[in-house]
């Protein structure tokens, strides 16, 4: 009897609750979400820095003769699932990584699939645990604009310990302008991948973005 | 009854299995023990590259016009649970890290105490979550010292994956002299640690090796 009665409940409901399911179990793990195909090198790129929360970001020490710097950040591309492949940090003047770029902005910004936990048991460098490089420029972004209050949106909303940073560190948001990508998520070497292709990638919804 | 039948049992065997049991959890994520008082500085910063598997390495790209180059890149320091605390590497030339300490050796190595699981809810850029990175120079080791065999013993150990890598791409050990050290690992600032004292911690066992 019971099984008559719930087949008489439209199937609109069923599918309401999986796709809402679905969504809720998305949310609560944004890190293992939706990985592409690995031979779309665009969508592969946009995907790791996407699902990356932190990763390290290199300048030229100024204070260490000129010495590469490596220095652990968060970042962020974008809200949630509507990253724009640009990364957005939040430094403050008493770390060295802003110092440094006031006097050289040559910069890059590396990320690792390994945090992400879609590695399974392959080793951090098997080249089909994807990585990438940013190489650039790290720039202030100008605190009265737009581009400012839409970076800071973007890096509180996976960040939101940021709001609470000590105001009086002086912290601003610097962003990457990326001149070269290195990728290598496959055997056989770096993908080849220009900025532009990264920048603007031909979307699939249901490969690359939920 | 059975109460009465377990009181039995001498409390030694109870204290077995405790220990028995606290040490095979320990080997199933090796990844999280006795991380050290933040204070001391040395068994901290020894903690964090001994109990890490992979960071990133960081060089100067003859390619990209002189650009700080960060790479990922797996690493070890020694046998598991008995790290030394230098950084050793298994580069391929075909990489472009290794190409560019060929010609240029300054170099630094960046890793971060996030992926070891044990910052909580802490943001990767909360200072209490801490980081390190080892600045100096990328040195190929002699591939017919001893210490290039103790390397790779070292490397293979952390890494079984690279036993097997491919022959043809010529993998060598690389490690970092470190000359530099910034570690982040509390409130106040980079804490003031010396190569001497990074290399040569007061160790104690409980707080820090096991």
């Amino acid at each position: 009897m019971e099984v008559k009665g719930w087949s008489r409940v439209p199937c609109s409901i069923f599918l309401f609750f999986l796709v809402a399911g679905f969504q809720l179990s998305e949310q609560a793990r944004p890190l293992s979400a939706a990985k592409p195909d690995p031979k779309d090198a665009a969508a592969s790129a946009r995907w790791l820095v996407a699902q990356n929360s932190w990763g390290v970001l290199n300048t030229i020490s100024s204070e260490l003769g000129g010495a590469p710097f490596g220095n652990v950040v968060s970042f962020s591309d974008g809200l949630p699932n509507e990253g724009k492949g640009i990364p957005y940090f939040y430094l403050t003047p008493l770390d060295p990584t802003a110092k440094n770029a006031v006097k050289d902005p040559r910069a890059s910004f590396t990320v690792s699939e390994y945090p992400i936990g879609t590695c399974g048991k392959r080793d951090p460098m098997n080249p089909t645990c994807a990585k990438i490089t940013l190489t650039g420029a790290l720039k202030l972004v100008n605190p009265k604009s737009e581009e400012a209050e839409y970076a800071k949106i973007a890096l509180f909303s996976k960040h939101p310990e940021m709001k609470g940073w000590p105001k009086d560190h002086d912290f601003q948001v610097y962003k990457l302008e990326i001149k070269n990508i290195f990728l290598i998520n496959w055997f056989g070497g770096p993908k080849p991948l220009t900025v532009e292709q990264y920048l603007h990638p031909k979307l699939n919804k249901f490969d690359f973005i939920r």
